[in-house]
C-alpha cells in the first residue's frame, strides 16, 4: 500500500553564505519506493536539528563529507519500519539512523551500516529523549565529559550552551559524578531551568552584560575552572581560558558562535593560558565512540528512569518548517534539544 | 678575599612596552657580601638567555611571579661556588641555579631550594650544554615531547624554532625515538645545520616566502602532522593546525612571535582543526618535572657522549651586552642556544 505514498524531501539547493535561508533549500515530492532485497523502508517520525548541520552544508574536508548540492539534507532521526526485506528489521520496529530531512527513508542493504540504522527501545526513553540524552547530543556530552574531561568529584565544571542538548547532558552528568557545575546560557528562563530543574549549582546569563561571564566565573569559581565543555567558541571560550585552574581540560565540541561566520573564525587569543596553567584543549567527534554507545545509553536511561537526569526538547512540527526551525539554533531561540516532528 | 670584589648587576628599571630596550635596564655595582650560615656565594660563569624572560618582565599572574621593578633580572646560570657555609656545597663546585643577571649570586640557605641550586657534573656536558640540552631548554624539550607529545616510532613530528635550544633537543630526540622530523627555522643556514648536522629529515625555511610552511608541510607530510612542538605561535601555529593528522598532539611551549606584541595575542583561528582531527593542544611548564630532571639528564648526556645528539650554543661575551644579546632571540639572529658569558 506504500506504493501510493509520496515522500516530501528537503534538499540542499546551494551552499549558504552565512546563515542558511529558505532559498538555500529545495522541496521535492517523490513517490515512495519499495525496498529491494536486504533493504528497509522507514517512515520518519522526528529528526534532530543540530548545530553540526551548518558545517555539513559547507564544501571542503571535515570529519564527515559535505552534503552534495541537490542531495536530501542529512539528519539523524527516529522512524518506524514500514517495509522490510532485511531479517534484522521487522515492520513496526522503532529505529534510529541518518534518515535525512524527508518523510520516508529507503535504506538499501549496503547503506544500513553507513546510516547507522539501529533498533531502539522506546521503553528506555521517549522519541525526544532518543534524539537528546540517548542520542547523538547525549553521546557527545557523555564521551566528551568522561573520556576527555576526566571529571573527578569536587572539581569545577563549566558548560556553555547549558540549556542545549549537549549542555544539559554534560551538566547533569557532571553533577552525578560529584562535580560543582556552572552553566552558561542565554536568558533568565534558560538559566532558571538549568538551576531549578536540572540541579546545576549556578548558571550565568551571557546576555546579562558584556562582563557577565567573566564576573560570574570569578564569583562562582574563584579558584578557577577544572573542566570547560565548549559548545560555542568565540568570546566565551576566551573568557573561560582566562579563568582556568592548573591542569584544566577543555573539551572542544563545537563553536556555534562561529558557524555562520563569513569572516575567519575567531581564534582564542587567550590560548597561552594553556601554557601558564598546564592545561589541555581537545576536540571530540562522537562517531569515534560508536562501539560504546550502548554502555552510555544504558547508564543514562537508568538516570532518566530514576529521575537523576531530566531532559527537555523543543519540538517544532512539520517538515515544511525546516528552514526556520533550523535558524532557531543559531539565534539561541530554541529552549532544549531542538526536534523537528515529521509525522506521528 | 672576596670582600674586595664588586658585583655588577642588571636590574629591571621599568616594564618594557614591546621589545625590551637598553633604557629598560639599570646597571648597579655592589660590593660582594659573604654568605651567612647555610648560605653559598656563587661566581657566575654563564647565564641562559631565554624567550621566557620576556614574560617575566610583565606585570600580572603567570606560571611564575614577575620580576619586580628594581630587582636583579632573573636568569638561570652556571657558576662556581667561591664561598660556602653549607655542607652540601664546597668551594670549587660547579652549580646550576637561578643566579640572575649578575657576576656573583649570594644564595642564603632559605633561597637554595627556590633558586634550584644544584651541583652539576661538567664531565657530563660542557657549560654550554648544561644551559642547553642538559638545562632548562633541554628539559622542556624532553618532557614536552615525551610526556605530552607521546611519540611513537614512525610518527611525523614538526618542531618550530628548530635551531633554537628547545627545538634542537626536540628534533634530535624525536629522531632517536624513531619519528620522521621536519623542523621550521628562519634562514637557509639554520635549516642546513638542522638537517646536515642534527639529522632532521627536512627543514622548512619560513622566511623563504609566505606559503613556505604550508607548501613544505604538504610536501613532506602529505598525511599530516602527528606531533607539533610549538615554540613560536602566530601564523606558523595556524598553518600547522591546518595540516594535522587525526589524533595529533600539539605541545604549547611558547609563542615567541607574540611576546613583544603591544596588541592582543593572535589566537589560532584554525583551532577547530582540533575538533575535526580529534586532536589535542596542551601547555607545559618545565618546572613541573623537576623531580625527573636527573633521569632526562642521564639519558641525554649519554646521547651527547655517543654522538647521537649534538648541541650548538651561540655565546655572547660580557654582562654589559645583556640588553642587545637578549634582543637577538626575538629577531631570530641567534643560531643555537643563546648564552651570555659572564666570566671565565
Amino acid at each position: 500500500m506504500t506504493t501510493t505514498l509520496t515522500n516530501r524531501q528537503v534538499r540542499l539547493a546551494r551552499r549558504p553564505e552565512g546563515a542558511a535561508k529558505r532559498d538555500d533549500w529545495q522541496y521535492t515530492d517523490e513517490p515512495v519506493a519499495q525496498p529491494a532485497e536486504g533493504g528497509v523502508l522507514v517512515k520518519t517520525l522526528s529528526i534532530s536539528l543540530d548545530p553540526a548541520m551548518r558545517g555539513w552544508m559547507n564544501e571542503g574536508k571535515s570529519y564527515i563529507a559535505p552534503v552534495e548540492i541537490g542531495a536530501v539534507m542529512r539528519a539523524g532521526g527516529i522512524g518506524r519500519v514500514v517495509a522490510s526485506r532485511n531479517p534484522a528489521f521487522a515492520v513496526g520496529d522503532a529505529v534510529y539512523g541518518t534518515l535525512g530531512v524527508q518523510q520516508y527513508a529507503l535504506v538499501p542493504q549496503e547503506e544500513i551500516k553507513r546510516s547507522g540504522l539501529v533498533k531502539i527501545d522506546l521503553e528506555a526513553g521517549t522519541i525526544g529523549q532518543w534524539l537528546n540524552v540517548l542520542g547523538m547530543p547525549g553521546m557527545t556530552g557523555y564521551f566528551g565529559l568522561m573520556d576527555v574531561g576526566l571529571p573527578k568529584a569536587g572539581e569545577t565544571v563549566v558548560v556553555s550552551g547549558a540549556a542545549g542538548a549537549v549542555g544539559q547532558t554534560v551538566g547533569q552528568l557532571a553533577k552525578i559524578k560529584g562535580c560543582r557545575v556552572v552553566g552558561i546560557a542565554g536568558g533568565a528562563a534558560k538559566c532558571d531551568w538549568v538551576v531549578k530543574e536540572l540541579g546545576f549549582d549556578a548558571c550565568i546569563d551571557y546576555k546579562a552584560g558584556p562582563s557577565a561571564v567573566r564576573e560570574g566565573l570569578k564569583a562562582h569559581f574563584p579558584k578557577g575552572v577544572d573542566i570547560y565543555f565548549d559548545n560555542v567558541g568565540g568570546e566565551i571560550l576566551d573568557t573561560v581560558l582566562a579563568k582556568l585552574a592548573r591542569g584544566a581540560r577543555i573539551i572542544i565540541c563545537g563553536a556555534i558562535s562561529q558557524y555562520n561566520n563569513t569572516t575567519p573564525v575567531q581564534g582564542p587569543k587567550n590560548y597561552l593560558s594553556l601554557l601558564v596553567n598546564r592545561a589541555r584543549m581537545q576536540g571530540i567527534v562522537v562517531f569515534d565512540y560508536a562501539d560504546r554507545y550502548p554502555v552510555a545509553i544504558a547508564e543514562m536511561s537508568a538516570y532518566l528512569k530514576d529521575g537523576r537526569m531530566k531532559s527537555r526538547e523543543d519540538v517544532v512540527d512539520g517538515i515544511d518548517t525546516f528552514p526556520e526551525a533550523l535558524t532557531r539554533l543559531f539565534t539561541g531561540e530554541n529552549f532544549g534539544k531542538l526536534v523537528l516532528k515529521i509525522s506521528d
